[in-house]
């Protein structure tokens, strides 16, 4: 059994200068770089670690709608997921409410489909949804392709 | 004000093939890949979102204690944090714990100045930490470089 299918995930973050970091999961073996903001020592050169957070969310979600609409057998030509978060004003600024909006575009793409792939995302699938403490809310847009 | 000082935060992931996404932060400008597990359609050519969750955390820590670390005029020479999630059996087998191990390597580094710093972070200033559900606790090492 792999460590993924184990159900830990490693990583590590590495300081690199100012506020720059490379981080590296074990699992994927993948890497990407997460920077701070100039005006406070960071040397903008990746994501804040703010936005990666959403972004982890909108990425858990949109790989469970992307592979639940094509077991429904939709022709997605199209897919993404734009996250906001709504941080509390005072440290330590955690985010309150999450928004996501799914957008599909496809060939007579079923909104019900849509509609019910992200519904089994939300409330069964996605682990970081559930791992956050906030309010995540969402609403979806389908853009239908011209007939063929 | 910018809008990183106003405290939203804003992102989109795209969907290229298979389970590939490219996640933009709209703040930072920067953007890195996510992808998954060829065993369920996946390219293997990024972070998982899981990952990608832990990053996040160790990085927003991180980013605090090296500069809290400063501010305490610490001379260090390397910094890195270790990150590991413990995630329930089943779906949506959320992180239900999470261990941080930070590695403080530096000259006549204090450890008092250390704890103190991860104290700081974790009870008052990392997003990241306060907006999880999960338990997450941690542990650090000091490497003290050769006496000059």
């Amino acid at each position: 059994m792999s460590e993924e299918k184990a159900g830990a995930y490693e990583g590590r973050v590495t300081w690199v200068e100012g506020l720059q970091f490379v981080a590296h999961g074990q699992v994927s073996g993948a890497a990407f770089v997460m920077d701070g903001d100039p005006n406070h020592g960071g040397l903008d050169s990746g994501v804040r670690p703010m936005e990666a957070l959403l972004l982890s969310l909108a990425g858990c979600t949109g790989m469970d709608v992307i592979s639940i609409l094509r077991k429904k057998r939709q022709e997605v030509t199209g897919f993404w997921v734009n996250v906001r978060g709504f941080r509390a004003p005072e440290f330590p600024k955690w985010y309150t409410r999450i928004e996501l909006e799914f957008v599909v575009r496809g060939w007579d793409i079923s909104e019900q489909a849509v509609a019910r792939s992200i519904e089994l995302s939300q409330t069964k699938y996605c682990g970081v949804t559930a791992s956050l403490k906030s309010e995540i809310v969402y609403t979806y847009r389908i853009e239908q392709e011209p007939v063929r």
